[in-house]
């Protein structure tokens, strides 16, 4: 289980334009193999920035399945016009702690 | 419903320390009213930085009732230690998408 952080800064006025495109980007990522949920969170601190998490079963489920499938080039076309710059990226895994 | 995200770097070696103390400091959030739970994840990228994400019922119970609470004090006591700088911290707020 891995999870997936996006930063992701929207162009000032283009936060309503950003929300609609991931209604119909959201479940290119969700239809991929390995894919366990996205969520998308507002920065409280930081309004024109969202944070998208997504958990994947492993590291490549994102890296090869996703990003070298045609599906990430049509998110890209779906969300990047609103970008401000490009999106923060970076991945988590499980700490275990003993019973 | 708020998010919380604190990025703690840790001070390299110190890693196995800071989880140990993770253990026992988690509870004093836990037990905060208003606290819907605490997930912690370790960086791939950079396996020196933790990711911990505690949900609140409102940014308050955070900001008031954890940070003005004795057991903020204990908390970073708990953990001051092996931090290598300030934990970055913010909040996030839901999205709302029409069904």
């Amino acid at each position: 289980m891995i999870t997936e952080t996006a930063y992701m800064t929207i162009r000032v006025g283009h936060e309503a334009e950003f929300e609609a495109a991931l209604i119909r980007a959201r479940t290119l990522v969700e239809q991929t193999p390995g894919c366990l949920g996205l969520t998308v969170q507002r920065g409280v601190e930081r309004p024109s920035v969202y944070l998208v998490t997504i958990g994947w079963e492993s590291l490549d489920d994102h890296l090869v399945g996703f990003r070298e499938s045609d599906r990430f080039g049509q998110w890209r076309a779906l969300l990047g016009p609103t970008f401000a710059e490009p999106p923060s990226v970076e991945h988590w895994g499980p700490v275990e702690f003993p019973a």
